[in-house]
């Protein structure tokens, strides 16, 4: 008997990290704490439900089967929003709607990749992309990273192999949360158009970009559609997690090949999420921006506070967009550690072990905290117990 | 240089059929009819529309991700309605909601197959599951019909090898329009019991089925789970075509490896999609039932009328749910005959050739009408357009 394609990955971390607190009572003096998903728990602001509503009741179309590559109108507010913001040439058929950015990954590899290629991602990686490899064949290439959790191109160019069809980017990254500088991405450029296969750039967490302006410039290149595939995703930005909604950026001839992958799959995107979008696309920049510099203050209280972590051991490997990546100081494994915390401190995080490979022991020692889910007064509490988590403890 | 999973298949046949229109104009004493995909072509209901909007302005939750199998709440209406209305055990935790009863037939497949498996459909077949075979590196066998385009149980046994992971069928017929007699379903569920394979059943028509009772009694088996793996669709029960809302029902140990695919392709599915089920399978029953006998009126029309197309050189090979499926007289292939129509007829419908393997001519004469699109006087159009197509016509 062969094996199935799901059986050759691992389960859902989010899902798994649930079931350790399914059935697990939390007193009101001490809730928990969850920084295990990186979503915003608000829902979009009143204008936007309000106009998802509006949608709802008078747009006939809203309700009914669309073009499967998206909603023409939300294609072209990307390409529009995105070439000015990036200072380059993207037109409306370069840019493709998905259900979430996840499915704009999976979409993006299906039209590389075959039954043995290879595709490089730094580590510690995003468990989702290592699941969706796993799943279609593909082995998935660890490129540790080293100081900031930057990856080196040099160490990528190495390992490509003739059956290395992309190098895979997220930034600002998801785990580590680490900001690629923009001549640092131009790098993995060169040496992904050299050897003839594909940069991809998640750059989900983009509206959360430290830096004011373009964060690259591998737009402002005239060929950048012969190398870069862009996805991103409206869900962090306007609130939308529940309504899946992403996209992907690349050329006509691969939206083509994409089309046929998305259209077996799902056959178009949820058509109130994309007027959803849409709306928040041009009505809440402003409120945006907002919501920008909340995620940004609360990366400031991470960084404010963890002089009183690194007492006990802790090191801080990189904060940014919606995640801290951390280095614990206990004996435990970082899996029987995030475990002990649900009941030691009534936090749950996942444990470094989910976004690294099996044969890499980096990961039992580091933890993920999506800290966009908590405010200020959050996250000092979040800080005051794991300070006070037993050094050493070992669990039963 | 290998060939990408998307290069092995080929372009989305609805997405095809749109270019044949697209930039063309049709008068308004002669409007396109489109018949070419199944789908309802008004909105939901203006009560259903108004608890989207509801929802979407007072349930905060349905803006936020949710568990990658689906609301507990709109699981748990399936299994109770399921179960009466098959007269069998179906609980919450076998059933999964997806974005899309196609993205349940792709779920579903991934945890059976892998690359060189081998998966038995009857021809003519939906083309969005050969396009996933090809996708996933499976053979799709095809399996071909006889009269009243039924599937032979026994042809089917004799095609199993050793790779072989499960049988598909779709009943209602997309796109024969065959309603499959309980009979026949049960004997192919014997048949991939006795082979130990999955036995996958897409019932997305199921609420137009012509016949009053359970139309299979697969789930009175208190082992139905060992085999049986039924698929289900709410874009045509309540109009819900935009929203990307379809299930899976199966065993528990089945959805945990479906949760692995789930969440690495869309993490959940859309959350106000799913309220909008649950308020429609809770209050629409009636509502629903005057749906279905309009669709039951206009297969009546379709079959009043076929004589006059009969005299043509028509045959009716199939009609049912929302398809009737029939051979025209021409020499041209259907192909040819689908782009001619357009130009000649003003009316849009998928050839054959689309639902056949390559190496079967027999697609070369037949077309899919999707009548459910077009009310009687529509029909009556259709067919008199169809009747005053040049018999021998040539294109250019």
């Amino acid at each position: 008997m062969t094996i199935s394609r799901t059986a050759t990955t691992f389960p859902s971390p989010v899902m798994e990290a649930r079931r350790w607190i399914a059935g697990k009572t939390f007193s009101p003096e001490k809730p928990l704490i969850n920084v295990s998903q990186a979503a915003p728990v608000e829902q979009p602001p009143l204008a936007l439900r309000e106009a998802i509503a509006d949608t709802a009741l008078n747009l006939p179309s809203a309700h009914l089967y669309g073009p499967v590559l998206g909603l023409p109108d939300l294609r072209a507010e990307v390409a529009s929003q995105f070439s000015a913001s990036y200072g380059g040439q993207i037109e409306a058929e370069n840019v493709c709607i998905t259900s979430g950015c996840n499915q704009a990954f999976c979409a993006a590899l299906v039209t590389l990749t075959t039954e043995g290629d290879e595709v490089i991602l730094p580590t510690p990686w995003y468990f989702n992309h290592k699941m969706w490899l796993d799943m279609t064949g593909v082995r998935a290439v660890a490129l540790p990273t080293g100081q900031g959790l930057l990856p080196d191109p040099d160490v990528a160019q190495a390992l490509i192999t003739p059956r290395t069809r992309a190098i895979v980017l997220v930034t600002p990254n998801n785990p580590g949360g680490a900001e690629y500088p923009p001549e640092l991405i131009a790098a993995f450029r060169d040496v992904a158009r050299t050897a003839g296969i594909a940069l991809i750039v998640d750059e989900t967490y983009r509206d959360f970009h430290s830096c004011d302006g373009a964060p690259h410039d591998l737009f402002s290149d005239p060929d950048w559609d012969d190398t870069v595939i862009q996805l991103y995703s409206f869900s962090k930005a306007y609130r939308l997690t529940g309504h899946r909604v992403g996209a992907m950026i690349s050329s006509p001839a691969r939206l083509a090949e994409v089309e046929k992958f998305l259209d077996t799959v799902t056959i178009c995107p949820n058509q109130l999420a994309q007027h959803a979008a849409l709306w928040g696309m041009r009505n809440l920049r402003q409120w945006l921006a907002g919501e920008r510099a909340e995620i940004l203050d609360r990366r400031a209280a991470i960084e404010e506070h963890f002089p009183k972590l690194e007492e006990k051991g802790w090191k801080l490997l990189g904060a940014g967009a919606y995640f801290a990546y951390v280095q614990h100081p206990f004996r435990r494994s970082s899996l029987q550690l995030a475990q002990d915390m649900v009941d030691e401190a009534a936090v749950l995080a996942l444990p470094g072990t989910m976004f690294m490979p099996s044969d890499d022991p980096a990961g039992e020692r580091q933890l993920r905290i999506a800290f966009a889910n908590i405010d200020r007064t959050g996250i000092t509490q979040l800080f005051e117990r794991l300070a006070a988590l037993a050094p050493r403890g070992v669990s039963s």
